[in-house]
């Protein structure tokens, strides 16, 4: 039996030694350099070609590289049997919390402001955002946005969280469905960590922006397809949005030409928010293969049904 | 009898509004518009002009409006019987922990490499530092530094903390009096938020910064004369320290031809770390007054033979 890598834009012999040195008696494949497609029964995938996996007849579930299983579910040719998973590890809800904090306290102590003013050689104080009079609304309750959430009230911030369905959360004030608007209407600092699926792409458009509390913030870390982009542009034009960090986007890496470049009142890192680290993702990918070998549940299934 | 506020280059009235709203009955006089120099028996100082207090003949304390008292000691023609306080209020230490935990994580998150890579339309990712390899070192432990380090920890960083006399604090390793060259070299991130006396005065000096653990930072928070500034740009032009952050500067406002401004690896904020909000300033300070008044005790008393 054998443990098939695939990734359309990612070397993943990385992964492939530290699930070797996590079990040398594990057989691993990386894509395209598959020795027999009869031997794997699982997979783990980045942003697979799609279509690929009609050819390995005896594969029976695929992992996620990471929380997202978006691109699982856009290949409309992985037969509905194969079981999915993801991976989710301690570090990747630390990292994003980490991003969502940094990216909080620079709009709240204006850090970008304050590097313009140190290449124009000036010096000129403005205050800060204060705690108690602006709120942070974090969209999705997840791994990732349950850690986001509690870090930033830890921190002393005002946090609203809203999810699909009602979660309780210490020093949070959680919304569920249709309590949406409640939720905008009391965030001014939207941050994205919702799965994407049909129901949430796109959600981050003009409508949405035009509910939330002034001044309003976006901070989109979840997938580029939620935020339909041109919305984002007149939003911000428009004094809608005064600030939005982003670290996901439609098309990455982020094509020379597109207008985001330029904007000082958006702040691009090139999907760095969280990174898996090999070491810890082959932990959870071996013992995930052995139970597919085994015939027992995962760690982490999806439910195909629900998208995420 | 009179309340006197005393500023060079700040003004005091919204201060002098906020002490009225806390007490209406207090008389406040803000210099130079002081209408009897007799009434006066607790004056209120941010950076006075040195010698003015000679001509109080009823002073019996003065108050810093802030946490540091340094420019009380610079006055050599203050009488020794007045008693120095400070003012320390909550707020202070919070938005310093802020201060400090932003500097932190944007030493961590890349944030000035991705800030001009985006202005070069450049997609490049960087592996974040590690918050189980780099530790941060904060010397100084009183208000500020403690809440600083104790944020910093609950933040999932190793922090290690250095005070002259020992002290205990929660998920801190901490060092005192000639441990320091201990302190110093398991620290990478170097924190400074030490009161400013004869001792400390150039203390961030080469000598120091080569005893950093590499990579090594700078985060100077707390007086600008702690700093050489000379040395500084040395470390920076060798490669001993990575980046530096500042707040505070031997001149204020940093001069306009200063070598500071133009470097790369120095980020530059103007002495915005932490703002004294006049209405919880007011409150301790009406306090000392009455306490002033009734010849007990003050608040946040100043030790005036150790300096702060």
């Amino acid at each position: 039996m054998s443990l098939l890598l695939v990734a359309k834009n990612r070397d993943m012999s990385s992964l492939g030694e530290a699930i070797r040195a996590t079990d040398p008696n594990i057989d691993v494949d990386i894509w395209p350099g598959v020795r027999n497609r009869e031997r794997i029964q699982f997979a783990v995938s980045w942003r697979h070609p799609d279509g690929i996996f009609e050819s390995y007849p005896n594969l029976k579930a695929i992992s996620s590289l990471g929380a997202g299983v978006d691109h699982l579910f856009a290949d409309q040719t992985i037969p509905e049997k194969i079981r999915f998973s993801r991976v989710v590890i301690p570090s990747l809800a630390e990292q994003m919390a980490d991003y969502v904090l940094t990216a909080v306290l620079n709009m709240f102590r204006d850090t970008g402001t304050y590097i313009d003013q140190q290449r124009a050689g000036q010096w000129k104080k403005h205050p800060p955002l204060r705690k108690d009079e602006v709120t942070i609304g974090v969209m999705g309750l997840g791994e990732l946005g349950r850690e986001s959430a509690s870090r930033l009230a830890m921190n002393g911030f005002m946090v609203n969280g809203w999810s699909r369905s009602k979660k309780e959360l210490n020093g949070i004030r959680t919304f569920s469905g249709d309590e949406i608007d409640q939720f905008l209407q009391s965030s001014n600092i939207l941050v994205c960590l919702l799965p994407l699926t049909e129901e949430t792409e796109g959600i981050l458009d003009l409508e949405l922006f035009k509910k939330l509390r002034r001044p309003a913030y976006l901070v989109n870390v979840a997938r580029g397809k939620h935020l339909t982009e041109e919305d984002l542009i007149y939003a911000l034009d428009t004094d809608l949005i005064t600030h939005a960090v982003l670290d996901v986007f439609e098309q990455e890496p982020l094509p020379d030409s597109h207008p985001f470049w330029g904007r000082k009142k958006i702040t691009i890192t090139p999907h760095t928010a969280s990174i898996t680290d090999p070491r810890e993702a082959a932990e959870l990918i071996v013992e995930n293969y052995k139970r597919v070998l085994s015939g027992i549940d995962l760690l982490y299934e999806v439910d195909r049904n629900r998208g995420y």
